[in-house]
């Protein structure tokens, strides 16, 4: 009843490399790689050249092939190929979050248009099955919120800071000694690839399409040593934390640090592990724990989408047809920790409550509950640092009422 | 595409009520309740009493009813509506899982015999999509092992004899009060339902049939004060594990009480959650959390499954076909902390490697690697409490090697 998969494949990095190791030990997956385009004609290479390309047409233009799994990094020319590909009649594998969080309606399109699926399990939160479940086993649910440890380089520096002492830059650059962070960690540390894959959840959590722009992510590059000396005292620590709710007929979503008790679960969330927590009105609190990146735990991912290609499976976006339009909005209070330079033009009287602050040393700091769109400004503009309270409670503002208690596990 | 289902049910308890529930505030699942069978005539119902039937052959007979729901406690009687509705064409789904565990192999054989699916999700974790993950998710993957906390009451039971301090009779007489243990728990504190869990998952898992007898469980009705002190002097704390895990074609498992450290990730899991940590060559580590019991969480698995036949979903049993064919052992060697009465016939010669010992009060301690036969066999025989050790190495003894370190997350 299985077919039988010929794969083009784009790109031969780490996932690629992973994914074929995976693809060779594994029996019950009936997929071989047939070609794979890489860009550099120079690298030396683990498989013969025979498999190898410089002309990403050899592998459009081959009507054998069925499956495109494109692992490029760079996410226009991602994109090409994705778009390429279903127009030939070819179903497609990719992890490429960045490029799905800005196309993914697009993408969604496409495969309506040209009835060939587009799998993507391995661009969110690597191993975790999080999609799959989203869209098999919570299309019955009242989902009321996704949120987690999304990004695996994160976690893992802000392991390390708390478990062995480290200041944020010692601890970046011992993650980038061990490869668990990139030479150019932006992406990572700003919270950009945390919000690429929350994008692409809350399509599948809430049945909507929301633009990475749209999304507000304040990252972990501007905690402070104060800060740390402030969640040591407390015995907390600070997990970067995607997430997105819905409260009566409007989504909310964002990524920004923030501290967590040590009895939470997302605490015992260690190193490069990520963590999803879905909750829902009847199965309650669901959390899925397993490792964010890495090129096994992906290429396992990207295998497992393979395997559901041979038997026809695809995304069914059920819930953006569950009749319910829902509209994201930013319009939000949060409580939060804000840290800034004395004579920035934060005050008091920005908060809606204001709760303490404190002055020391050419810093202040203020804590109390605020406008997020204000947070994003103080950050973005004055280079303010933010880190939500502990067991922070939101309140949508448009409706002027406490909205949702977010208590993490 | 979908297709209308309709239902019917029997038992209208707990879990049938909160399906129930479920049912009517969820879109999507296009599925009616038509009839319940229920035993008891004098029971007031909250539904109007045209829904209720006392004679099952009004539901079995009944060609319009697609689904039978069985949701009835005594698991001969299940059985028997389960193997009658398969022969009637019905597709069955059930959360009765001593049944399941005595009868799993013939419930597959029906299931190809009469070509209708019968699903149990609601049956292993509550509201954990564990057999879904295993049947879909992992089929491409090579699994070492899976373990977790199978059983809520216990769990519940061992949370509060840690955070509140109380005894194990006080913390259990608790749990009775709030419903979190049933008025007679032999079958939660002795292992037994965690132990049915755990013959289901392994069917799912490995692809073989193992029978409930075959499975060692020991409960935690037999943990000491003594015990408890020494976990709480070393910041342990004990969970009761359900385990099982494949050594070079030998698959081993049993359901035993361990002490836990507190980094653990298990030990975050408390109350009346369950866990679930399914490790792969490639996925490595993969942790899910949530609700083991209760109506809604319950109630909400069962409707997953439910909504699933209206894609004409079944269980395929991927491993069973994988071409594996491996055996259940339980010739294994464990390290343990045993307890037991002064003049017990227990001796550290019965231990491959005896680490440490201790007697206090007409109680023996001993501690050290012994094998698991043994370790059954004090405690059905001579009443011995058994706890194992944090982070326990197992020792599968027909290949004399170390087999496989467990280390929990």
């Amino acid at each position: 009843m299985k077919k039988n998969l010929k794969l083009g494949l784009f790109g031969f990095g780490c996932v690629g490399q992973g994914l074929y190791h995976v693809l060779h030990e594994t029996r019950g997956v009936k997929a071989e790689i047939k070609k794979i385009a890489v860009k550099n004609k120079d690298k030396s290479r683990p498989l013969d050249a025979s498999f190898f390309t410089y002309d990403k047409n050899e592998i459009l233009n081959d009507p054998e092939i069925d499956v495109v799994v494109e692992l490029i990094d760079d996410a226009n020319a991602a994109y090409e190929i994705v778009k390429a590909s279903l127009e030939k009649g070819k179903a497609v594998v990719t992890a490429n979050k960045k490029m799905l969080a800005e196309h993914l309606e697009e993408i969604y399109a496409l495969q309506l248009k040209y009835g060939k699926p587009v799998l993507y399990e391995g661009a969110v939160c690597g191993s975790i099955p999080i999609l799959r479940n989203l869209e098999e086993y919570y299309d019955n649910d009242l989902i009321s919120s996704i949120e987690g440890i999304f990004n695996g380089s994160t976690n893992y520096i802000l392991t390390k800071v708390f478990e062995e002492n480290k200041s944020y830059h010692d601890a970046l650059q011992k993650a980038q000694e061990l490869g668990f962070a990139e030479s150019d960690p932006r992406l990572d540390v700003q919270g950009y690839d945390a919000k690429y894959k929350l994008v692409i959840a809350i399509a599948h959590t809430f049945g909507i399409f929301v633009k990475p722009e749209a999304v507000a992510n304040i990252g972990i590059d501007r905690i402070s040593d104060l800060d740390l000396k402030f969640a040591r005292e407390h015995n907390y620590s600070i997990k970067l934390i995607a997430r997105a709710f819905k409260v009566e007929g409007q989504v909310f979503g964002f990524v920004i640090p923030q501290f967590v008790e040590a009895n939470n679960s997302f605490t015992a969330v260690r190193n490069e592990y990520n963590a999803v927590q879905v909750e829902g009105a009847f199965a309650e609190k669901q959390l899925f724990i397993g490792k964010g990146a890495g090129s096994y735990p992906t290429g396992s991912a990207v295998l497992s989408d393979i395997s559901a290609l041979t038997y026809d499976y695809s995304y069914e976006y059920k819930k953006l047809h569950q009749g319910t339009s829902l509209d994201f909005s930013n319009d939000l209070l949060v409580e939060a920790f804000v840290s800034f330079d004395l004579h920035t033009p934060i005050s008091v009287n920005d908060f809606e409550s204001f709760k303490s602050g404190y002055a020391a040393n050419g810093k202040e700091y203020m804590v109390g509950q605020v406008q997020l769109t204000k947070l994003l400004k103080w950050h973005n503009e004055y280079g303010a640092g933010i880190i939500l309270a502990p067991g922070s409670t939101f309140v949508a503002r448009s409706k002027k009422q406490a909205a949702k208690n977010v208590t993490l596990v």
